[in-house]
């Protein structure tokens, strides 16, 4: 007699699979526990140049701390008149939707009991500069679009390989974000 | 008798202001130079932990590569069965979006000779983790919204401050991208 029931995963890829399964069954029981929320606090430092520090977020019905801060700078290159003191703010959401979809990856390959031996991608985005130059009322100011290419390696064939990464895709907070759109607001604080 | 022309503006807050509006008057003459890509390229490391190198770009007509590669980490945090050896991606995000209207401000301040002393924001995220742990096909994958929050202190009274942060708003790439969404394609090359 066959058991209906499949094999528990173990860990594997570096991901805790057995923990990561509980997790997810924890939270299904208890919804508040999936409400989180995640920050950056940015100071200008001279001319467009910033920096951000990302340490403190919410979840799990707690306030939360990273083992450590993450200080990341930003600024325009030199042929766009800045001190390239950092990458630009575009190329930060590159490696913010190249990281999530890299997580994904690693979590459903796990979950799906496929060993995962390389896996890299390439995120390119076009952008048109006569928007933010404020130039042309045509041109938008962000990507006109942004390609992600990825390579993948591991003991499974290409097939089951290739639907990692569109289910990667599928569960992507910031593929769902950048493809979909947020609502985002602005406040102001002056100091006199 | 009254010069009919504005005073040219000096360099102010770091900003190169002559250098930065004579590269948008030569540019508004030549738009093949306002065509830009840029480029994360993102390596798994282990678990939910990936590294990107930001280097090479495109633009103002050439291949053209930042000062030094910035190497940037990416992890899930251990609340989430990550090893949290870096921010989330989502928190990338918001790194982009704030370093994108700081270096908005900054360069629409020099433009106006508007000297800044201080300026900082918070950005928040909010999201409900259901939607990427499967949770719940009515919770998105992604933020619910965002919202950032500034201070910003200089020389000008309060309206022209927050005039220049509603600039910066409306000539950012990053809250374009964000709010607006932007087409993303996922390619994949399989190695066997």
């Amino acid at each position: 007699m066959q058991p209906n029931t499949k094999p528990a995963r173990g860990p594997l890829n570096g991901v805790d699979t057995p923990n990561l399964l509980a997790t997810i069954n924890f939270v299904a029981g208890q919804p508040e526990l999936a409400k989180f929320q995640f920050r950056a606090h940015n100071q200008w430092v001279e001319g467009t140049h910033s920096k951000s520090a990302m340490l403190g977020f919410y979840g799990a019905g707690q306030e939360q701390n990273h083992a450590r801060a993450t200080y990341a700078d930003s600024d325009h290159p030199t042929v766009l008149c800045g001190a390239d003191r950092g990458p630009t703010p575009v190329e930060w959401l590159l490696h913010g939707l190249a990281s999530c979809l890299m997580a994904g990856v690693a979590n459903i390959a796990a979950a799906r009991g496929i060993k995962l031996t390389k896996v890299q991608c390439a995120v390119d985005g076009d952008i048109d500069l006569r928007g933010i130059l404020g130039i042309s009322e045509e041109v938008r100011n962000g990507f006109q679009n942004i390609q992600v290419s990825f390579e993948i390696e591991g003991d499974a064939p290409a097939e089951k390989l290739n639907q990692l990464i569109e289910q990667a895709r599928a569960r992507s907070a910031v593929f769902d974000v950048l493809t979909n759109g947020v609502p985002v607001t602005v406040g102001i604080k002056t100091i006199q």
